[in-house]
């Protein structure tokens, strides 16, 4: 069962709010085998909405609507959705009563408005809305199903749980998806690409493999889809496997690790502390790092020195090696990782210096220049690495590639 | 001229990602007029592009696509565009230039897939992507225009920006839309709405309000429609001149303006520098302190001190202090302030400490617990606040309201 997804409201397409309610539809369906072929959002107007349930019903059995079901006048849907499947207006009583209920909970009087919410077209079956006043509805016609539901989204979810996905389960055939998402970083995506195209090659006909690139990672969705008969799930470990033996160290964690939380895990696991000095970043390691619950048990703290004077006085960095070699060194950002894994007594240390840009480049040392270094009990890590001309992104790349050289660091003290 | 969005990508179908390209795309198209009338999210399939391409010209002159563009087998909108459009594939000279810049300044060779995305339809403009490897694409055929842009947000935006609505500035009618946007913080929705339903109530019928909340500021959209020998803007400039008078101290900005972009700006307009002592921000205050251009001219430096060790080694805080009252105290916070301000000589500093939670609360000091310190060379001010039981939200939270005590203080200051 293949369904289409169709909101409703102008405050979408003028991009006042984002629709977030499509993406959780769309996860739950896939969770019950139903595919969505396209998400749709079109302007609250009869036209609008009679011409999308057309185009839909030819490639789709399944439309979900959400939107357009509130009590004022701009609110169109379920009058749209009447004429549409010819139906005439009845009150249904349940849902008065349930209305009328939520008002008087609320020492509130009922108005004429919110009485319409429970007229309802006598060609649908009505889905009980706890937590609103717009009741969902459900219409058949020649084999194809429209569920109209409202647009607030904690209404919509509690709709969808506990009257649609229980109905829909038992339309649904045995076709069911499943997925499984890898954490990499350290390879461009073209580079690996290319690493992974032999493995590929290989992968069974029903397996598809995606790749999602952002600044933090490059995540890898593989999609299996089968019946219900079928160990999609075994088929997809097999497969991954196989990836982890081809790049061991360039997977981080799977679904929503980062590599901050995974970081977290590996310093919790060797009861090891953490701490940073920051120059480009301004405080962007200790952000992330401290975004994980409990951070607080290995991270220490970080000294942002932005300014060289507190990379001299606060982390007590020789002013000579500073004037000799310039603050985006790796000689003098070894002495600051070196300094601050001293002072704040931790096992290991991050250190970077950088130009995060736009300005403050040379011809030598370009925008985007970044010196690393990583300090622990057992060695000393540094590197030079240039990235882009943005400031953000530099500033986000070198945090999470800082962050990366320390996971890879753990492992290898780890052999 | 009506537009029609179209995402394409697999990950928006099964709910994995929410598609904010669109809105940020419909929201600048207005601005310049255009009105988008539907925004779709297709397959990543040949026949689902077509399909959508052919059904969106039928009711419309433009189409922006955002998404499969990117060097891997899976990207398959550049040749389905050359497929409908019936074009050639050529190497795009000034592209493969770029691209090839893009990867040697990273030490890295090009591989033949990177190569592959010089590679463009001979029947298209290139767009040219400052900040990527994938350049946008404009196809014109008999009067309809059609836009392929990377769907990777901050390509899709400096694309959209530099080379998009430039051009599409050029087409549109006489109809137009503008928008103004006012940056406020301080005041919750409700309370901001009461203080302005009078101002709203007297707002001409061609000026729309809108409230746009986020954690980190409430902004107030006014839009005016009219055609262009209205004076649309000044329209405005008349009520957004009563509107700073009804919340003068609200009132920090308008437009993309931050706290940390006009506190930026006040420090350098009075040559003052800035220093932050952070505990339960981790980092945060620093962070966006420095995601402003140039912040090293006012921003000296952090601690963030996580530990209490490093709150009395770093920071020389009294350890009995921290005894006595508890690291989040007033008394502790305030000491702090003043400590990082000399310490590394600046002549403004934050402080925070506080509880973001989960753990770590109390009967007497829940999570949520923050005490501020602002600390400056005529003035000390200190403040506990509660917020909510959310880590992160506590955390942004914490850190936007520091920032903007120090905006009250230094605008008190100057009176």
């Amino acid at each position: 069962m293949n369904a289409i997804l169709i909101t409703i409201g102008d405050e979408i397409l003028i991009g006042q709010i984002v629709d977030t309610n499509s993406a959780w539809i769309a996860e739950n369906l896939n969770s019950i085998g139903i595919k969505v072929s396209r998400i749709l959002s079109i302007s609250d107007t009869r036209e609008a909405i009679k011409t999308s349930i057309d185009e839909s019903f030819v490639n789709s059995d399944l439309i979900i609507m959400t939107g357009g079901l509130g009590p004022t006048n701009d609110d169109i849907t379920k009058s749209t959705l009447n004429e549409y499947f010819k139906g005439s207006f009845i009150v249904h009583e349940p849902s008065l009563a349930q209305i009328t209920s939520f008002f008087s909970r609320r020492g509130m009087e009922l108005t004429e408005l919110n009485r319409k919410q429970a007229e309802i077209p006598d060609c649908c079956i009505v889905l009980n809305n706890q937590l609103g006043t717009a009741p969902g509805m459900w219409f058949e016609k020649m084999g194809k199903i429209l569920i109209s539901l409202p647009g607030v989204p904690f209404e919509m979810i509690n709709l969808m749980e506990n009257e649609v996905i229980p109905r829909l389960s038992k339309l649904t055939t045995n076709q069911v998806i499943t997925h499984r998402t890898i954490q990499t970083f350290g390879l461009p995506e073209s580079f690996l690409a290319e690493k992974l195209s032999e493995w590929e090659g290989q992968l069974p006909h029903n397996l598809k493999l995606a790749y999602l690139p952002s600044p933090i990672s490059i995540r890898l969705r593989l999609s299996a889809y089968g019946d219900v008969s079928m160990n999609l799930k075994g088929l997809i470990d097999v497969e991954v496997k196989k990836l982890y033996q081809i790049i061991p160290r360039i997977i981080f964690g799977e679904g929503d690790d980062t590599l901050q939380s995974v970081l977290g895990q590996m310093l919790r696991l060797r009861s090891a502390t953490i701490s940073t000095a920051e120059s480009c970043t301004g405080g962007t390691i200790a952000h992330l790092l401290t975004q994980i619950p409990g951070s607080s048990s290995y991270f220490k703290g970080s000294v942002v020195a932005y300014s060289n004077q507190v990379k001299e006085e606060i982390l007590g960095v020789d002013a000579e090696l500073i004037k000799k070699f310039g603050a985006v060194s790796i000689t003098v950002v070894e002495a600051i990782a070196i300094s601050v894994k001293e002072k704040l007594k931790t096992d290991y240390s991050i250190a970077v210096s950088g130009i995060a840009g736009p300005d403050g480049g040379t011809l030598e040392k370009p925008v985007g220049t970044v010196c690393f270094a990583i300090a622990s009990n057992k060695s000393l890590f540094s590197k030079e690495l240039i990235f882009t001309s943005d400031r953000q992104r530099n500033i986000l790349r070198t945090s999470v590639t800082a962050l990366n050289m320390l996971r890879l660091m753990l492992i290898d003290e780890n052999l």
